[in-house]
């Protein structure tokens, strides 16, 4: 049951990821000065919050199979049931890649950008790694059954543009309104400039 | 099987209407002369098109299933699954209402502009009446479990912003650096201008 263990830690960890992430996003929800910045932020969280949804019964699941001796004890049904939830969630880590990815074009502060690309790699290796865990697992379908492992990305070139350094020389973030987006806690308190906190007072 | 057929009408409807927003979306980041730009736009294709896969599956279903006399030829797993599969469509209406919204601050001709925004009217009728439908489908359960409804979104002002409104006075859409940014279609082939032709030639 390797797979399984491995498959609890990816969604484990994305999970602690999803709630750095809106960490970072909020205060430009909280901060931002028109109505298209507030809808961009707020449905890239919202989506984040439906996956967060889904993963709180995914990942208990997960456990709970991890401690099985084998497959086998799952029926037919189950393990096709299992195989359907994570390839959503494989489209999920797909997506929170590019929230990620898109989120860099807004911060110019180096202390957010390296979380963000941290985040955006270790995502890119789990989505990776759960693709090849899904070929191996659906190969043990009595039906020989398999579900699609298409990406819906092959043929994409954006997906080889490297952000971290597109976005370093972007002219406008998505909020160029905001002229200082750091998160409030990175905001040292005798620093100059505007703050969210600022921003929020006006 | 009243409410099947109705659900039935609404995940058919979205999927035409995924087919024109794909062919309203698809010139944008054809023309995107910035990294941004492309990867906001071909994010939200690829959120679109992992829904049409997902209906892709749901529609034949709820046809199937709309024949049959009552519900009570469901197993409780089967209408618990239904009511599962349907419960994330139903945020995938409303992820989509937002990738409308959120257009409607491209586009600055009235034509696409008024599409759009029909679009966004009747998904969001199509999302409330799917939430209707669900409240009801899940008191049939013989067990007396209830899918969680709640929605994302209650207690977010954005939801009863009028974006069209909003978006008609904006100064910059994401993609300001697309100076005409129409359809190929709308374009009429004297037109002064930028199209998306022309910008494609660059
Ligand atoms: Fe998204
Ligand atoms: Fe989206």
């Amino acid at each position: 049951m390797q797979e399984i263990t491995q498959l609890h830690a990816i969604f484990d960890r994305t999970r602690g990821y999803i709630n750095r992430f809106m960490g970072i996003i909020q205060p430009i929800i909280d901060a931002a000065q028109d109505e298209h910045t507030r809808l961009y932020y707020h449905h890239i969280l919202e989506e984040e919050e439906q996956r967060m949804g889904r993963l709180q019964e995914l990942v208990p699941y997960l456990e709970n199979v991890s401690g099985k001796e084998s497959l086998a004890q799952l029926s037919d049904r189950e393990l096709s049931q299992l195989l359907s939830d994570v390839n959503l969630e494989r489209f999920g880590l797909h997506n929170f890649r590019e929230h990620l990815e898109l989120s860099l074009y807004e911060f110019q502060d180096d202390e957010t950008r390296t979380t963000l690309d941290g985040m955006r790699e270790k995502t890119h290796a789990d989505y990776l790694q759960v693709k090849e865990i899904m070929a191996s697992l659906s190969g043990r379908f009595s039906d020989g059954s398999h579900p699609d492992l298409t990406d819906h990305d092959e043929g994409h070139d954006i997906h080889q543009v490297d952000h971290l350094k597109a976005s370093a020389t972007a002219a406008h973030g998505v909020a160029s309104v905001i002229k200082h987006a750091a998160p409030a806690k990175t905001a040292a308190p005798g620093k100059k400039g505007l703050t969210v906190g600022s921003l929020k007072g006006h």
